[in-house]
């Protein structure tokens, strides 16, 4: 039997400043977090749930005034879900930078008494990491039963077992890449060069306009939702339908909707545009751009992962085109290299980048087997 | 031995009204179009050329005082080239409501007296065909020895031959599709979405408010250029190279530009967005869209392609996800269930959609053994 949880968002202040990897360095900040289970005498049973693009530390369960505000990993966290919460002690982070709560460019400069916007540093995956690790110390957990995520939460918990080796036993990176490629980036670049071109951004400080680039965001967001998606499932759920709301079978001749698809993203633009904060969006794309551990390491990718320590688990989907099995081959074999102890699946899935979210008994299988044998 | 062209633009009126496909009605227009080459004595050497989403009249060639605007097709079209004009006589037209000389959006509809804007007619592939069989009955050419193009061109060959089967003895069509799928819709719809929400586009009538939306135009001709690189072009051509303009070899930790690939989408779009005409680009993409010939035939490809009477040749390639080879696949299969003559090859290139105006040794050489027997 599962049930649902109920959660409680804490927030935890860190006085002490962070260096950035920019060489900038924030004063002080504030993380967002939710935990789902109880921590175990030992501190051994915590599981770090780190999150991609437009998600937070809302991962699993409802609020108790918001019934309907499911997690975002709700299918794969919970009592008896994959990473069992009966089991395990699991922490949902919002990262800096976000505009869920966790300090970012919505929230005030102490050193300037406004709102950071545009002069919010740009902050790197390994920042993130590292502003987690504080919370890891004040929370009492020296070392992580597991760090865990998809797409960019996969590049904070491959991350973690970088910089943090002896802070985790499992590190569980799903659809995720140790670097991006020149097409994802363009994808990304174009994104940033919609919101900031947008005239209501105002170079970023769009708060003290009483306005938000939602035009941009809009774009942006309907941008990288057709990355997110496969193109056969595209063409199953869509196709060539015709929204045909005159019932006329015809095309409009316009430039209104014509086809489901059509509908489909600027909807989902409009939705976005309505609660994601641009100057968030601009960094993130940019945190992804920019990580690359084998960078310091001339390319090459086994020896930046050659003091990690953790076991590891990796999945693929088959019709991710963002960052498709092949780049998860190359952490594998990079991993194998190191004879690290890794498993790795590649899931036949239909719905592209999205599938880590999606409900696929195969994938929520493979999770669940791994965590049974995750000792605490 | 092969010479440059000297190519001079020509343009025809035609004063009876087109009827098209969306019932409106262009009450009369001009097509600017060059030729090539001499028509001879049977007018049956007569190769028409139709052009893509941002291509012109301007196939081959230079102009006597523009010696280095060359045509879009220059390596494939000309004197001893695959597309031998000293055999054939080739003709390059230029589309209704294009942005380069032909009746478009810029001009002056003669009904209101100002700028057709926004109120320019949505023309399809099919409201093309049929004004260009105009300007071949104007020029005297009742059969061409071939109806050729790639991509959006291709659209327009295939059209030929199944609008008038009697007018073509050979249809060539490149890199094309007989549809746009859902994924193709979605990225146009962005484009023109960018375009449709720039401040500036004034509902399509900017040009009386003195002013272009060159910035949603600018990300419009991104995105789109995105989809005609290959990843592994991209990957080969740009990779992760940073621009690194200071020498630090270091991320810049801002919004402007870290890596290669996005100076050189950005110059794209900026080029672009100096010299094309925003609701051409609306128009164009929606005829994208809209190109689906077996509709009418309730999606049997086969059933519309029943009354052709060409010989055909088509081919992709390897590298190219906007139209892929399984899209021509798709056309051969229809053709071959109607027992027609096709020639079909599937041409290794890494350059992604793009290739069908590059220099590939295999593929200029395919489509001058095809054009050597091509009689005339």
């Amino acid at each position: 039997m599962t049930s649902t949880l109920i959660a409680t968002p804490q927030s935890m202040h860190f006085a002490q400043a962070l260096p950035l990897q920019s060489g900038a360095v924030i004063s002080d900040y504030t993380l967002v977090y939710e935990t789902y289970g109880t921590l175990n005498a030992d501190r051994s049973n915590a599981v770090l749930v780190c999150h991609a693009l437009n998600a937070s530390h809302h991962v699993a369960g409802v609020y108790a005034d918001q019934p309907n505000n499911l997690g975002w990993w709700n299918n794969m966290v919970g009592p008896g879900k994959p990473l069992d919460t009966e089991r395990f002690f699991v922490i949902g982070v919002n990262n800096l930078g976000s505009c869920f709560g966790s300090t970012g460019p919505m929230h005030i400069n102490p050193a300037t008494g406004v709102a950071y916007g545009a002069s919010f540093p740009v902050v790197t995956v390994e920042d993130w990491v590292r502003s987690q690790a504080r919370l890891a110390d004040a929370l009492g957990i020296q070392q992580f039963a597991a760090v865990m995520g998809g797409s960019l939460g996969g590049m904070q918990a491959l991350s973690w077992s970088m910089m943090y080796p002896e802070r985790l036993r499992h590190c569980v990176v799903i659809a995720s890449t140790a670097k991006l490629s020149a097409q994802n980036i363009a994808f990304n670049d174009v994104a940033r060069q919609a919101i900031l071109t947008d005239p209501d951004y105002h170079g970023g400080d769009y708060y003290a306009h009483g306005v938000v680039p939602k035009r941009g965001l809009r774009v942006a967001r309907m941008i990288g939702h057709i990355t997110y998606l496969s193109d056969d499932d595209m063409a199953f759920k869509f196709g060539r339908k015709l929204r045909d709301v005159a019932h006329t079978g015809e095309y409009q001749f316009g430039f209104g909707v014509d086809f489901e698809i059509e509908s489909y993203l600027r909807y989902q633009g409009d939705k976005f545009s309505e609660y994601f904060d641009a100057n968030t969006y601009l960094l993130i794309t940019k945190a992804l751009d920019y990580f690359d551990p084998a960078r310091q390491f001339g390319g090459d990718l086994t020896k930046a992962l050659a003091n990690t320590k953790a076991q590891f688990l990796l999945a693929s989907f088959s019709t991710d085109w963002r960052f498709a099995p092949d780049r998860s081959h190359e952490i594998v074999q990079a991993l194998v290299n190191n004879k690290r102890n890794v498993t790795y699946a590649e899931i036949d899935a239909p719905h592209g980048h999205d599938a880590f979210l999606l409900d696929d008994a195969r994938y929520l299988n493979l999770v669940r087997t791994y965590y049974e044998r995750v000792a605490i």
